[in-house]
């Protein structure tokens, strides 16, 4: 997509607010200084925030010689935002304030063969009003609902195109969700979901090129490039997990062989202790998440067989990894996502050690390698921040005036009109 | 680096110039619709490249029912610009005029034991004296010498940190070269210069995503992302060809195993004839330009070896391009440099074949995979490139009675003074 001056306020708009929420209380002058914007255009654009209820005032501070600067923080109240994580197993539905902090969660299990469109659908109706109710906020208070689903998912018209989990085909996703939820949805994946959650709430925040690794059942690479996620030209951008590791290595559900994926994803991992170990007390035959659990239990006990998988998988990883820095220069590679999680500081201690065999001494220098530092399921935030990015994209100079921006964010109108927003 | 509405609009001056070039004679109604940007923002624009006398009113159009629209074209001989490629065993030396057409070429050879950094500059300033010669262009018109230098160069400073041809260290390029050359310089990889040279003249013109794919004794991919090229963080960007293809593969210079560039750059080329015909004819030992000439000979008369030898080629590539696909989601993948060159549409016709096995089918459909349309050498096109962008980056209202921008562009003051630009 082409940049705009349009683009480039909104950008600055997420920016500012990114830092309010970063750093409350502060000034429009601590905001320019982080920010690099102008103190003008940190003016104009605190002054659309506070229009808006994001945004409030929360007193002065002195200033050596001069006025007293008036204090910004986040309203964390002035708005609420919903997350929505549709994973093979489970539903989980989490409601943010503005603060981004989770003030409710809801989780409904996904049992094999109730994963048609109409069940899931009716899982996640219950569990938004579920959060919605448990975090006693006003309906009307919900800025929007972000909703992550796995595979090809068409944001702009909220079609689920292919999803694999649940052989799902050219369902109309938000079509359907918007019969039942009353608020605006937001249609994207997970790879997109937890760089959005990085660049708000984690390691990328202030970076303006930054890959974000994640680690779960499948494997892709979220990419943050000038400050914002690259999509790609159909939406479809950062499926590294699909890169070719091991020519002829082993095969792929996509058809290929010797994906990073096939080494890295859960199930990968699990072939790579079947090598180690075929008949390892570890090994939870059809259960990536329990067999993940025990051998990062295991890692942490010193047990040896745990210790070369995670061995193997580091190294594994450490050279898709080091073709990332190699490619894109970036400030930081985060690891996200459940694997991640699971292994942590073990898991990236070995990657960093096996990095410098695979990367470029230029670009590694400059690089940092990290957790994720997110404490909360980065999916749903990330869902939820799509939500909020999207309330900030039709906000601006009299956007509470304006009609709603049309079908992409808002499948129906909002029952309460466009003063929500 | 941050994106600025400063730099918007010298994007917006490069799209607007870009297209000027490609479509001469055009109108501002024209600009516009083929831009994206306000009929007010091409009246500006253009407003200022007629002020630097880059673009110039050519007569007029009719316009149904309206008033005759004025029509402009670009001033090819409002200014010249020099691209160098400073290869391993040579120093190309272009002129072109605004049109980007060559109007002087020179060449010079560097043999072995004769590339000490004073012995080079010596080469290039002989060149660059000898193609405004030739070119019958006023000193004063010349507008800037972009520098295409391969290894790790900083552009800011105008340094070659490190050139493994050369086994140069810290080599103060710019700084050596403004003794000498009194123009505008400017330093960066053929990489980069590739990624510019499709951007302005070739198959990414028009689009936001892009990916160019350098092969030649090294391999690389520039990056055009969201219209412009991706630099990251520490400039050194699109190092694709150290990208693992092979965990535990062929050795490589880098130090790694199984990298990209080891399998499908000239010296990989040469050893996948190695593993078909150890005796081969064709091989002319270390002379990579010959034998890759004579394996394409070979190829176009349908010898069996030479026929393998490329399948095997193109089956790297192609896992390796899929990669790329799957990654970046791009519009166009174009293959450059001078051993896509040499091999031409048998290497693109096998690359498409075999891309369908390591690329998902969603960005795959949304992709094209084309050999470089830019009929020139591409390193010294790009390189003269620079210097436009750096001519317009410096420009703009008022530019042209400013001081010059700093030392980075222009290491030591213009002898003709600010008004050249």
């Amino acid at each position: 997509m082409r940049r705009t001056s349009r683009d480039i306020r909104t950008a600055n708009r997420y920016q500012v607010l990114r830092q309010v929420i970063a750093a409350s209380p502060t000034s429009r002058q601590e905001l320019a200084a982080a920010t690099g914007l102008s103190l003008a255009t940190v003016a104009t654009l605190v002054g659309e925030l506070l229009d808006l209820g994001m945004v409030t005032e929360v007193g002065f501070e002195d200033s050596a010689g001069g006025r007293p600067r008036g204090l910004l923080a986040v309203h964390a109240s002035g708005g609420a935002l919903i997350g929505v994580d549709l994973a093979e197993t489970y539903v989980r539905v989490e409601l943010f304030d503005l603060a981004l902090t989770v003030l409710a969660r809801a989780e409904e299990g996904v049992r094999p063969g109730e994963s048609r469109p109409e069940q899931v659908v009716d899982l996640v109706a219950t569990a938004v009003r579920s959060v919605v109710a448990r975090a006693g906020v006003e309906g009307a208070r919900v800025l929007g609902v972000g909703v992550s689903m796995p595979g090809q998912v068409d944001r702009d018209t909220g079609v689920c195109a292919y999803a694999p989990n649940w052989d799902w085909h050219d369902v109309p996703l938000l079509g359907l969700l918007a019969d039942r939820v009353d608020h605006p949805l937001h249609l994207d994946n997970p790879l997109r979901a937890c760089a959005v959650a990085e660049l708000w709430s984690g390691a990328a925040r202030g970076h303006e090129d930054a890959v974000v690794v994640n680690l779960g059942t499948g494997v892709g690479a979220g990419l943050v490039l000038g400050g914002g996620v690259h999509r790609g030209v159909s939406d479809s951008a950062g499926e590294w997990g699909h890169t070719t590791l091991v020519l002829d290595g082993r095969p792929c559900h996509c058809g290929g062989h010797g994906c990073v994926e096939t080494y890295t994803g859960a199930p990968g991992i699990m072939l790579n202790l079947r090598e180690v170990s075929p008949d390892s007390p570890l090994l939870h035959p059809g259960d990536q998440t329990a067999t993940i659990d025990a051998l990062a239990r295991a890692v942490r006990a010193g047990d040896p067989v745990a210790v070369r998988v995670l061995g193997d998988t580091a190294r594994y990883l450490a050279a898709g990894v080091g073709g990332l820095i190699n490619l894109f220069n970036p400030e930081v590679v985060v690891l996200s996502s459940w694997v991640a999680a699971a292994f942590g500081e073990p898991l990236l201690d070995a990657v960093r050690a096996a990095v410098p065999r695979h990367a470029l001494p230029r670009p590694l220098a400059a690089t940092r390698i990290v957790l994720s530092p997110v404490p909360t399921d980065p999916v749903c935030l990330g869902a939820a921040t799509f939500a909020l990015e999207g309330a900030l994209r039709s906000a601006g100079k009299g956007a509470r005036h304006r009609a709603p921006a049309g079908p992409r964010a808002r499948p129906r109108p909002l029952p309460q009109g466009p003063g929500q927003v």
